[in-house]
């Protein structure tokens, strides 16, 4: 379950009992409640760099619904060998760049919703019970029509410069203030980077981990998930140099 | 399970352990841990808005206990089809105003507490053993003596002034800077509405959803739980118009 | 689950995911991910507090791990009926003063670990892995070879002048503001007691609980895991008193 809900109000609860009350035996996972509300880059970031861990078939409930009751359609897709029901407003743009679409729906049979459908609250009256549905044996073809595109966003892209040189963006600062970037190692020769540029910062070549600089050092690295890593060895990165989200790393080699 | 012991220390962790250990099988969700320190009123609200969503028999662990060890009773009650574990403080206020409480005990029963009952923590102590007790098949009979009363806060109600009028007040502003009312749709004729006064700010005829106002405007609506809420589409109703819990909202038509 | 991932990033999410992928039937617990970050003292408190609490074999994984990637080893240890996975870093050093170590093991045998570790995220790589291991049935003696020690913090200890004085510290000021010392009741004589001295603060013999003092007094309680705090009832210690973890506590009788 992820969402946009927040740890305060009783959203994310609602949606967990709506769930057990149609499928008693689910087992309900919190991944993250605190997307920042309405911010769909920010829940397709995370969808990306969680969902595909899980063990095939698992259902996740995504929802970041700035939308919700109007046109956007609610979906299930399979990506990942995962099952996602989320609103179509691309949140799956960052997931799916990684790992294909098998297969995207629409979710329309009544059986997939509550009774009474409200205005503003779908995650309790459609994704809810639309992965209660699935977790209860329903298949993904019983939700809808097939759908042969969902949205996408259009988020900054790496851009190479010759063979020898790639300009990215950090696209997420962590709890550790590192600064994580587009810049995926398989743009990069890496053994032969001499210098990762980021706001006024040039560094050297590429560590292996955080402890292999000096402490309070910045460095970079390529960071757990193969992406372009700018970090303060015991430090915060984003705190210290001053940058975040959509600031310019430029690598050469 | 729902508690004010917050997301830093080891106190729900310890309860987690509690229940799990006098009753392996059970499965535990955190609603929230999060309700303002020894704030009966927003655990009030939230138990409210969480508990009617799951399915009958579902044991709920409400802990907000400013008077942890005094005279006020542990206590277990049956509502909506719900068992709740809780202390007899004013909690059950609002849940019981919309589902008619079926039955309140006493928790005395030794078997429904650890050996050594602590004065400072009855989460850990009385309610999670309590819960693991009914939740390994003991009666909710067997906690203690039948009470005819529980303990009700005097939450602020609204009031209509003649059939075209109602006054009342903004009971909560949820994550996304919305202000809920405790204005009910029952109260109202929804489509003879005329206007909707908040702050200095004067609201036309309710909306169906957030979508449905230009971006960044104010809008009436009768949100999920059939309240009536003030909402700005996109935006923050609570900083836009600086307005919170207390604040009085006027519904003509 | 215990570690200092916070609430906005994947890195639980991840971990939670590579557990399921490899032991589907696993139950898994959020304790808390907000250990502060890099903090093993915070994380060695919060241990101590919850890990006991839990039915013997559980296992807990807990990673707050500055040193990832470096010479530090990957362990698993036995404590207090609980097996825990863990970096070998002083995270256990308070929860093996109260409950002796039973038995620790490096984590060396490749089917404890992914097939391609990071150097980054040994959480994902090494430590989920692991817990889902034994989860699945593989004995603790297969993680590896056993170790004589494991690391150990220096933390404050108390110290007893004569028999009617014990000079402290505060470890931890909990969500409550209520300051928590290292001094146990078994180093006081309780019933004694004239004087506990915290800042510029005395205070009279210990209360029994939080509401035995007036409203928005300061008191002093032998709190629910045995150890002196300092509370202000209704209110919050931390911020009346400007006190916090370090500040010293004197007790005299």
């Amino acid at each position: 379950m992820t969402t946009d809900f927040g740890y305060r109000d009783s959203y994310a609860a609602a949606k967990k009992g709506v769930i057990l009350s149609r499928c008693l035996q689910a087992r309900i996972l919190d991944l993250r409640h605190g997307i920042e509300p309405r911010d769909i880059t920010d829940g397709a970031l995370f969808l990306a760099g969680a969902v595909p861990h899980f063990s095939r078939g698992t259902i996740h409930v995504a929802v970041v619904d700035p939308g919700v009751g109007t046109k956007r359609l609610p979906i299930v897709a399979k990506a990942a060998g995962q099952i996602i029901v989320c609103p179509d407003n691309g949140l799956l743009t960052l997931l799916a760049q990684l790992h294909p679409l098998e297969e995207a729906r629409t979710i329309e049979n009544p059986e997939f919703m509550l009774n009474k459908v409200s205005a503003t609250f779908h995650g309790r009256d459609i994704f809810a019970p639309a992965a209660a549905a699935i977790a209860s044996g329903r298949g993904v073809e019983d939700a809808g029509e097939r759908l042969d595109m969902i949205e996408l966003l259009d988020p900054p892209r790496p851009r190479a410069h010759g063979e020898s040189r790639v300009e990215g963006q950090v696209i997420h600062a962590d709890r550790f203030g590192n600064l994580i970037s587009n810049v995926h190692r398989s743009m990069l020769n890496e053994e032969a980077i001499i210098a990762t540029r980021i706001g006024s910062v040039s560094l050297p070549s590429l560590l292996r981990t955080y402890g292999d600089a000096a402490p309070n050092e910045a460095l970079a690295l390529i960071g757990s998930s193969g992406f372009l890593e700018i970090a303060v060895n015991g430090g915060n990165a984003q705190r210290t140099l001053k940058l975040g989200r959509g600031d310019a790393v430029e690598v050469n080699w």
